[in-house]
C-alpha cells in the first residue's frame, strides 16, 4: 500500500490552488492566557462548503483520468464530504452521486443538493450504504471517492496543515480531530518533525483504542460530534500509527463547552467535530503550555435552530 | 473644526500597527450569487476586544501627550468602546475609568472589567452620564476619549477600511454601519473616489434624518442593534455630510435575519449592529449588483444565552 508523503501533499496544494480558499488563521489572547500556549487556529470552517473536506474532494476530482472523468464521481456520506464532493464535481461540470442515509439531517441533505449533488437514499446501516453505493456505481460508472481512506483525499486534506505551517513560523505541535482519519493523516505527514496529536470524543474513541491495540478497532459512536463517527481505514491507520504521538479524548460536556467558548471568544461558528480539538487543548493545557500549537478547526456546518447550548 | 483627512488615517495605521489585529476578509459564493455583487466582508468582529472600537481607542491612547499619559483616560460607554478603551489603556499600563449606566448588560460590564477598566456606575440617562463623567474626570485628571466625535477616534476607525482597500483591489463601494458615526466617517475619508454608504436601523434612523435635514437630529432609538443607539456628533456629521452618498435603513426583522444568514453562511459570530450592513446590502442588492463592495462588519460581542433567533 503506497502511503502519501510530504511531496504528494505539496503536489495536491498546487493542484487545488485555484479552487480552494486559503483560510485565515485566528488567535485569542484570552485562550492563550488560559492555556499558557500560543494557539493558532486554522479556520477551515471558512473553507468552501463550510469544511476542510472540500480540499480532499477537489484533489480527488482533479486527479481523475480522462476516461473516469466523463462518468463522474460517487460516495456515501451523511455530511460534509457529500457536499464537498458535489461542489468539487460541479466546479468541473461533472456529476456527483451521493448515497445518503434516509435519516440524515435535512440541512446536510439540502447542502448536498444546493451544490448540485444527486442524492440516492439508503437505509441507515453500513451494509445498506455499501449495497446502494455498489448499485449506483454499476448504473453510472462513477468513480468512488472514499471520505478518508484514499491517497488523493489524504493528500488534499493535508494541504490545510501545509498552509498553516506557511502562515505561522516555528510551530511545535499540530492537533486535528480524527474520525476516519483523512485529515489527521494528511496533517501528520505534513507535520513530520513536530509533535502531532489527534483529538476525538471519549464516546467515539476507536482511533485511540486502535492505536493502543495496534489494529483497527470498531467504532460504537454516540457523540454530538457527527463528523467523527467513522473508524479508521487501512491507509489512515497506517499513517497515523507511524506519525501521530497520541490521541486525546474529551467528554461530550467538554465538546459543547469548547464549542460555546470558541463562538464567544473567537467569534466563529464551528461545529461540534471542530470543537473537539479546542476541548482537547483546554483539557490538556499542561501538554501544550509554552508551545506554539497549530489547531485545525474543521467545519462550521451547524443547524442554528438546534444549538446544544 | 479640523477634520481628519486620508493622511491622518495613514498615520493612525502606522501608529497602531503593532497593537491591532490585521483582520481577515471573507467572502461567500452564495451571498455573491444572491446579490449579484462581489462582497468582501472585513471582519472586525475578529479585532481585539471583539470590535473595531479597539482601533480608535488605541490610536487615542497612543496619541496622548506625556503629561496626560500619567492620569489615564476616561469615557462613558455601555458597550464596545468601554472595553476597547480599557484594553488599549491596559496595553500601555495606564488607567481607564469607564462610566457605565447601571442597567448596562452584564456581559459588556464583565468585558470592561476583564480588560482592566475601572467602572463607575451612573443612572441610565444622558444627563447622569455626563455629570458622572465630569466628576470622574475632576477626581482623576483622566483625558476624556469620546466614543466617536473625536479626531483620533475617527482616524483610528478609518484604518479598518484602509486595510480592506489594501487587501482587495478595485472596490467600487464601501458600506459601514452608523451610530455616532466614527467608523463611517473614517471609512468615508478613506473611500474618497468610491461610493460610500452608511447603514442604520429604521428604528434608529437619526443619521438618515440628519443628512436629509442638513443638521443633527436627535435619536429616539428602539433597536436590537445596541451599538447604534447614539446620534451623530458635530465632527462626524460634517465628515459624513461631505463624503457619504446615502444612509440605507433596515427593519429589525431584516437585521435579525441578516445576523442569522451571516452566521450560517459566513460561519462568523457578528452582533446585530454588524448585521445591519449585511441587511442593507441584501435589501438594496439592485444598488450593488455588478459592483465590488467592501462591507465592514463591526463586532461580534453577543450574549450566546440570548440569541434573537
Amino acid at each position: 500500500m503506497e502511503l502519501p508523503e510530504l511531496n504528494d501533499i505539496r503536489k495536491a496544494a498546487v493542484r487545488i490552488a485555484g479552487e480552494v480558499h486559503s483560510t485565515p488563521v485566528l488567535s485569542s489572547a484570552t485562550l492563550n492566557a488560559e492555556t499558557g500556549a500560543e494557539l493558532f487556529f486554522k479556520c477551515e470552517n471558512f473553507q468552501r462548503t463550510g469544511s476542510f473536506k472540500f480540499r480532499g474532494a477537489t484533489n480527488a476530482v482533479l486527479s481523475l483520468s480522462e476516461i473516469d472523468y466523463t462518468n463522474g464521481v460517487c460516495t456515501h456520506s451523511s455530511g460534509n464530504h457529500g457536499a464537498a464532493l458535489a461542489a468539487a464535481a460541479a466546479g468541473r461540470g461533472i456529476a456527483a452521486q451521493i448515497v445518503v442515509p434516509e435519516n440524515a439531517a435535512q440541512p446536510k441533505q439540502d447542502s448536498i443538493r444546493r451544490y448540485g449533488g444527486v442524492i440516492t437514499h439508503c437505509e441507515p446501516t453500513l451494509e445498506a450504504r455499501e449495497t446502494m453505493l455498489a448499485e449506483v456505481q454499476k448504473r453510472t460508472g462513477a468513480t468512488f471517492v472514499s471520505p478518508y481512506n484514499d491517497f488523493r483525499i489524504i493528500s488534499g486534506q493535508g494541504t490545510a496543515a501545509l498552509e498553516l505551517m506557511e502562515e505561522v513560523d516555528g510551530l511545535d505541535c499540530l492537533i486535528a480531530p480524527v474520525g476516519g482519519g483523512g485529515l489527521l493523516s494528511g496533517t501528520a505527514v505534513v507535520g513530520v518533525g513536530l509533535r502531532v496529536f489527534g483529538a476525538e470524543p471519549e464516546q467515539a474513541d476507536d482511533a485511540k483504542r486502535s492505536l493502543d491495540a495496534g489494529e483497527i478497532m470498531p467504532s460504537h459512536p454516540d457523540t454530538i460530534a457527527d463528523g467523527l463517527l467513522t473508524s479508521l481505514g487501512t491507509m489512515t491507520f497506517a499513517v497515523i500509527s507511524e506519525h501521530v504521538e497520541d490521541i486525546l479524548t474529551v467528554s461530550e460536556t467538554e465538546i459543547i463547552e469548547a464549542m460555546r467558548t470558541s463562538w464567544q471568544l473567537l467569534k466563529i461558528v464551528i461545529e461540534p467535530s471542530s470543537a473537539v480539538v479546542v476541548a482537547a487543548v483546554l483539557r490538556n493545557h499542561e501538554l501544550f503550555a509554552g508551545k506554539r500549537v497549530g489547531v485545525i478547526l474543521t467545519g462550521g456546518n451547524v443547524d442554528l435552530a438546534r444549538l446544544p447550548f
